[in-house]
């Protein structure tokens, strides 16, 4: 439950309306809803959510991800639900004074956990079993240790230290990417800026992704690092976009890549004909590695403290726009 | 490498025998061979270790489990490969002067990785995730988070103890329980004795068992522990006897128990018409949590040091019998 709860109530006289996305994750309208002072809207569809911020009265819009439906004139702060912020017309929304806040940190130890995971799951061969075990069939196999090893993290951020500590806490030696590696005050023990990401691929026995999505910019793993991690496992919770499937798949049937475990692929979810869904190195979930039900209320307090802000009450934080 | 490998020989002028047992796992006669002054025999099949170990220089066996084939009356130290020692019949071999040791220690981080491996499979949706990718679904439900929640694990030994490290360093409570709680020194903050294990059910989010396999006793974890364990997690990577497997599966289709992650089963491996194969909220795993490529040269590593106590040069190590 967010610390939001029990604080008093300002007297507010009439509720705030707050319009919520249709697709957002579990929990996400009923945890906003124990913010003082606010009464949640949720559109049930697309078409509905258009209709609703046609009211001058909807100025909060709490969103996943942007969808041209968002646009209205009444729209002054849109508090995303996620970290990422991909699609969301930054400029414009500048330009129309509209707020952008992120959901960064919201998901943070849910994605580090999930990050584990799927790097245990190649590493231990929990893909392979299940799909055996759905034959009922009892094959074993090598499994891998982590404890000694190095991990490389692609994006030390915030999502990206959660990972690093919990590897480091773990045994491992941890290095990673940062754009500016001169500001990095994290548990890493080297840090190199992102035009040397094929250093880290050479270095690391696995490597985990938590980039963000970087409009117009070319894959940033591809053949060339995955040949540089050589027989190693390639975990990716960030996005999609990062990876050259092609050269993933090529890594995993021709090269030395012994597994990946990924949340996201591009696009999402992957074509019916893609070779991820049923290869037998390749551990796929759908995009969920953020879900909890803390998440929502982690939101929650971002949100309040936002909404503080947006009363002129207090600081911003996550503020994007 | 074990670090016995650069060790100065000691001037032996014949290689001592070690007949390695043809069930074994991967690397342990290479990383045996790399021990000074010794010659691996690695018969392939059960017939052919019975006649190898009628040779009376067949003094000493690496031994995976025991089969009546390891009788011999030349034998004189059993070197185990497991560090659970079911099935050895410890009183005849007392009585017939024959040492026992075992592979305590050596599988220990892999199996607390592999531990980990299936809890996360379970709280992250992997299971699931790799049952609907096999059919190219794209299927996001709630995943859940072990930071801040209670993890009990069953038998706080040297496998347990890996596991609790692991847990309190990922911002985890860990208790357990432990023969002779009295005499805990790890970093759980409180132990029960074996009596109390519904305790430690009642005040956990999940539920690691560690314990070995006692001849003769009922299950410790039957259907009073999980009802206390409620909308939890539970997974085996000790012995599957410890389990009421009926209890288990009537918690995860009645009860409230969310999943379950298993790397031991009785008996193993299920019936071809078990539930647990194909269980959605089942993770199963063919016992295969102690693998490792560095398991090989750990063992040896103990190996070594009890060879030196064989030759009267030195201290036994895990000795039992």
């Amino acid at each position: 439950m967010p610390s939001s709860v029990d604080e008093p109530r300002p007297a507010v006289t009439e509720a705030i309306r707050v319009v919520v996305h249709p697709s957002h994750p579990w929990g996400v309208p009923e945890s906003l809803a124990r913010v003082p002072g606010v009464e949640v809207i949720t559109p049930p569809d697309l078409d509905s959510l258009s209709e609703c911020l046609a009211d001058p009265r909807s100025e909060i819009l709490v969103s996943f991800i942007w969808t041209d439906e968002c646009l209205s004139v009444g729209l002054r702060w849109i508090q995303s639900i996620a970290s990422g912020l991909d699609y969301y017309p930054l400029e414009d929304l500048a330009a129309a004074g509209i707020r952008l806040t992120s959901g960064r940190g919201a998901n943070a130890p849910a994605v580090a956990e999930h990050a584990f995971a799927l790097l245990l799951a190649v590493t231990r061969r929990i893909g392979k079993s299940v799909r055996y075990s759905e034959r009922a069939l009892w094959r074993q196999g090598m499994g891998f240790e982590l404890v000694g090893k190095t991990l490389g993290v692609l994006g030390l951020g915030t999502v990206g230290e959660e990972i690093a500590w919990r590897a480091k806490a773990w045994g491992m030696e941890v290095i990673g990417t940062k754009r500016r590696p001169g500001s990095y005050r994290g548990c890493a023990s080297r840090v190199f800026p992102p035009e040397e990401t094929v250093e880290v691929f050479r270095r690391s026995y696995a490597v985990v992704s938590a980039l963000p999505h970087v409009k117009g910019a070319p894959p940033q793993v591809g053949a060339a690092e995955l040949a540089a991690l050589g027989d190693g496992w390639f975990v990716n919770v960030g996005r999609g976009s990062v990876v050259d499937t092609e050269a993933l798949l090529d890594a995993l049937d021709s090269g030395e890549l012994r597994g990946a475990g990924l949340d996201v692929t591009f696009p999402e979810p992957p074509p019916q004909d893609s070779a991820l869904w049923r290869h037998p190195k390749v551990v796929l979930t759908p995009h969920l590695g953020g879900f909890s039900p803390e998440y929502a209320d982690r939101l929650a307090d971002i949100f309040a403290t936002n909404l503080r802000a947006f009363r002129g009450e207090g600081e911003w934080v996550n503020l994007v726009v």
